[in-house]
């Protein structure tokens, strides 16, 4: 249908996504857990070109040292045998009741400890790995009720955290950078940082921000109604857009974490667009990992667990090869022009022009006809059905 | 039912509260608009302190030099004469069709001279006026279609047009400060900046930032599925709450500027309990006008006009005395002390501890029983019932 | 791209969709009103087949009867001349701050009356231009605030005007059927009969409930996070699809009016499937208007309004290919097999099967083997991936 | 704080709620799991009349028949000795894998046949343990991809499912009536019947439609945008409000089931207010028990399990101690009067006025001046506002 991933397109699996047993809100696992390594091989299969995965994702939670060697030391074997570049890894702060109330932001302080330490530890496994990314997806860190969290302090606490943590990777000389992941709710009823923005905003307040950026995740955007392509055009504009994670959402409600672009394929479309192509007058562009993170659904046996895994490479090399085809057609360059998105990139003040220059300029106020501008057409509509066209078409 | 509210009380309103005519999406204006004066003398006379406006609530768009003084001169006498105090100024850049692509970020370079123009005389009638804060709504700076705008260069041109009106004000010395106000969608169908945590991070990427900050409304944060009072606390935290917007909002949907608390009443309850009392461990804290942006609903004549306006205010007083009987009662200290809601403020690193320190310490991680941590109480519950208790019984 | 429409693919559009000034809740008309007929020409060119309108579209609120026949004798005339069918008409019940409250359900019943007249005089215009369908959009019945509204009393009212329409309808032996289209909420707060399923269960407790029927839009059931798809399935059901409106919409927010396709496109997508193809094993099917009910976005000027029009027709052509395309590839009939789409249309119960039977059907429970069956593969993503790519491929 | 509760409040929960271990999508259990029977004496100590129960929350799924009875027979003892009715019973079709596509509408006949069973034996025990309402909460019966069901099917499939089950509780005459429950989404991305009006439309199609209503859930209405408490009106409009299910939901979000009043407080009231003090000009109500359908946060120990049950019952009490206060406050009847409230329930059309009569009242419309009823108070703001005085003053 088309063609096969190679490891240029750089599509990587978070080992959860795959490995997820079914277990859900309101229902038992309808898939057995296999051993983390025999997901390796048919993932690279597919076409994969990258693996993620969190702590306990391949060492279970509390498992004795010794033994915890040995199990990374097979997983990495295997994945190097799968040629399978390890390019994130990330921490479980969210499964163990002892972050019911979140790690580096829980009330209780000796959990906030924990938390430092158990990612400080997976912080050195992650540069032992070679991995470039290390994601933090704060998941606990919130609040069912207003009057249970001081969220000065909590924020406090959040970034004194990441600062320890990037601190210890700049001491260490590690080769890493953080990326945080948002999410507006759910397991908590408000998490911290919910959006894109919170965490720019957040990022800014940091003593060690500069290894700190971000990985946004489709559906967690939309479940705060908000434009995922909009949000990674912000974190790039921002220099911080450090890692994606694809899936999709179907509007407001749990998050679904379906496969890329079986939620909002329109916008899918858009965001590969960016992704493939760039801003339309150039600017930042991001060439890290196309990285999956999303649920084979709960229906599926292993047959669909691949067949899902492929799914999303697949549909992101399609809309690459529409998005291609919809910038090089001559029409669309056209439209762009009609519609003026190639002149949103001249600046609003001429070169070397003053305020004082501008509040002189009659024509810019006292002499424009604003009424005329005001009935210009602006062949948004018709831009956006030649998208569809190139899309459907 | 409950004091008659003071100037202490800094409330304020817009002019285009109270003076809206109910005109809306699907219907005609339910109420003529009388002069703009018309509206100060009732506000003041219900318990409001303070009044603010659009440029165009006051003098239409495109009345001559001459008559627009005079209007002015006559707005400025009026609210005089009524005790009130003009603290805040705004411009609209969403209502004549020139702007129907935005302002500061129309595709058109002619429409973004312009909206600067437009802001720039504002910015001056502001000072002039004595106003302390001028909001900035970008209403239009969006899009409905993802095609239709490089957002990379947006965000350029939003920055060059706030960076562009920071400059002036500092070039003038006008002791005012700007306030975005962050919106998701309404009109347009993603808007720019959506968030307070949007906002945040772009004022962190302005050569002046130092004088910009935000402006947050309830019922657009609410429009995201966010939680207002933790908006407004990383706006605290980031030293950026400049002025807030008070009103109420039912679930996602249309913006509908509810009178406040006629929304989501227990964040309402916990929004003042942040305002009066701040946070639970002290930091930052608000002390500027309580502004009200609401509409009085398009079924009411003019006595439910003021009668809207004056629940807003009697709804906030309520609000505010349970909030102070809710943190002075023993037993809610208690709880927070059970909570661990104190317990947030203390560092997680001990003063003075090192990265290594903590990594020597056994008690944190090798020794730490998470078993126990998991299975800790937090009364999270029980200390929302207090709030319960306090705000219903 | 694709073929023209033709007279056949009974493409209609409301005048209200071109007529649209682009007035809006924060903006003022960014278009002129033309006369009512000058639409009706272009639409003609572009494709329509037919034309709908509500009594204040063509004919001034309040305009004297002598001037409202030549108005009307003129419309049709021009309708006429361009092959128009006019197969819907509507009543505006929502513009004039008379219906501040509704019209049917308002609490003034001076008001409910006057509502009932307005319709039933449209009735008989409706009747007398030979539409098939008469629909009635409650924009305004509903409140913002629960204790200003008597919801028993209000449905009473609701049932009690509706019936008195159906049976006018009935006495004067009018072809004519009523659809209901329900909204959630916007204008209201909360609008009653908010979904399809509402309106349904309305219907049940009419006394002239088989005349009455649905027109169910897909904006509006996505406002209420609602599967349009499976809303309209659920009419169909009934017997109760009598009239669709077609548009598009992205996510949970005010209510856009889209061009068809450019929200939800998958979901689009599945509309159409149903639409053109049926449900995969048979049942009722929808052979009526494919009728559109959006609004050329404020931004266009008149280009941008046939281009938007002329855009809905396209897509809905473009996706009804692809549907039927998607529908004859053996691979989805194997893959429908696979997932057990088709065993759905087999009665739980065998032929003659009496609940004793069932009940001693050892087979049917204890010696079910129900770990084997939950672990059966369906295939559910494999099968999507396929729509998926016919849709992009 | 407020009195309490007492067996004629009627307050009842599932056995589910105070019994849920904390295990959530993305974490493991905070709590233990006790026996059954265990929760049922502290349940009745804090106030509870009845307890209600999945078959699988009490037996576990493929429990042999002997250890069944045994351990039902100790349940219902302990239920008795503690003074606890079981009122109502419910059957577990979403838990065990072999419903991952659904129980009654699943796509695999066998399952259908399965779940079909195991609801029937289910029905047998409800009868036997005096239960007077069985609810049916199809958690599973929905989709996440619109091709991998047949709607009209499903629907068919449904509608064979109850109304067997509702022909076998005629057949063995028990006193029972079916509840069914709906709910928009998660666990699957669309469930059938997702909202009180899709369910109340099922219901008409229904062969034994009599003995079939509704058990509404706050949450589930409000994760669709709905008012709930017009959700329930209409329910009890069409007699079919047959069971309640309250708890708390903050905004659209994944299912939160917090404590009734901890989510949007202001519609709880007025929920209480229906419950308690019926519609304002009369009509039908409801006097069935009061169940809560709520989980205590993951957060919480067993302290926190008995505080959020008791915490239930106190805001349900504390709510209607201030809704009768609010009813029988003579401002408020005067601002019922004022606002029209009880004008509602006047027909439209006189007593034995025929539409031939409305016809030809000129006064109903040619004389009738719409302007000035459009420019009429209807005092809506300030009767909302009494009532924030009555439940916050």
């Amino acid at each position: 249908m088309t063609r096969t991933p190679t490891t240029q397109d750089k599509f990587s699996f978070g080992l959860w996504t795959v490995g997820w047993t079914g277990r859900d809100q309101f229902g038992e696992a309808s898939r057995p857990a296999l051993d983390p390594w025999d997901y390796l091989g048919p993932l690279a299969e597919a076409g994969a070109w990258g693996i993620t995965f969190h702590d306990d994702d391949v060492v279970p939670f509390g498992t004795p040292d010794a033994e915890r060697e040995q199990i990374l030391t097979r997983f990495k074997q295997v994945a190097d045998d799968a040629g399978l570049v390890i390019e994130m890894v990330t921490t479980n702060l969210f499964s163990h009741p002892v972050f019911k109330d979140g790690g580096f932001t829980a009330n209780d302080r000796g959990v906030r400890r924990f938390a430092l330490r158990k990612v400080l530890r997976n912080v050195d496994l992650a540069a032992e790995l070679g991995a470039a990314t290390f994601v933090m997806w704060g998941g606990r860190e919130g609040a069912e009720y207003d009057g249970a969290k001081d969220v000065n302090a909590a924020l406090d606490r959040y970034r004194e955290g990441i600062d320890t943590v990037a601190a210890y990777i700049k001491e260490k000389g590690y080769d890493l950078r953080i990326a945080l992941e948002p999410k507006p709710n759910e397991p908590r009823g408000d998490i911290f940082l919910p959006t894109v923005g919170h965490a720019l905003g957040f990022i800014a307040e940091l003593e060690h921000g500069d290894i700190v950026g971000l990985n946004p995740e489709v559906g967690h955007e939309q479940m705060a109604a908000l434009n995922y392509t909009h949000g990674i055009a912000q974190a790039l504009w921002s220099g911080k857009l450090f890692h994606i994670d694809l899936n999709g959402q179907r509007s407001i409600k749990y998050d679904q974490d379906l496969v890329f672009g079986h939620g909002d394929l329109l916008s899918a479309f858009f965001t590969v667009d960016l992704l493939e192509n760039g801003f339309p007058s150039g600017g930042p562009t991001y060439d890290g990992p196309r990285h999956f993170d999303y649920k084979p659904s709960r229906t599926e046996g292993f047959d669909g667990v691949w067949a899902s895994a492929r799914a999303n490479m697949e549909t992101y090399l399609l809309l690459a090869e529409k998005a291609r085809a919809y910038r090089a057609d001559p029409r669309v360059q056209e439209a762009f022009a009609a519609s003026g998105v190639l002149e949103l990139s001249a600046p609003t003040l001429s070169d070397g022009e003053s305020i004082a220059d501008l509040l002189a300029d009659r024509g810019a106020f006292e002499d424009y006809d604003a009424d005329a501008a005001g009935a210009r057409e602006t062949n948004f509509v018709e831009l956006n059905q030649l998208a569809i066209a190139h899309l459907v078409g």
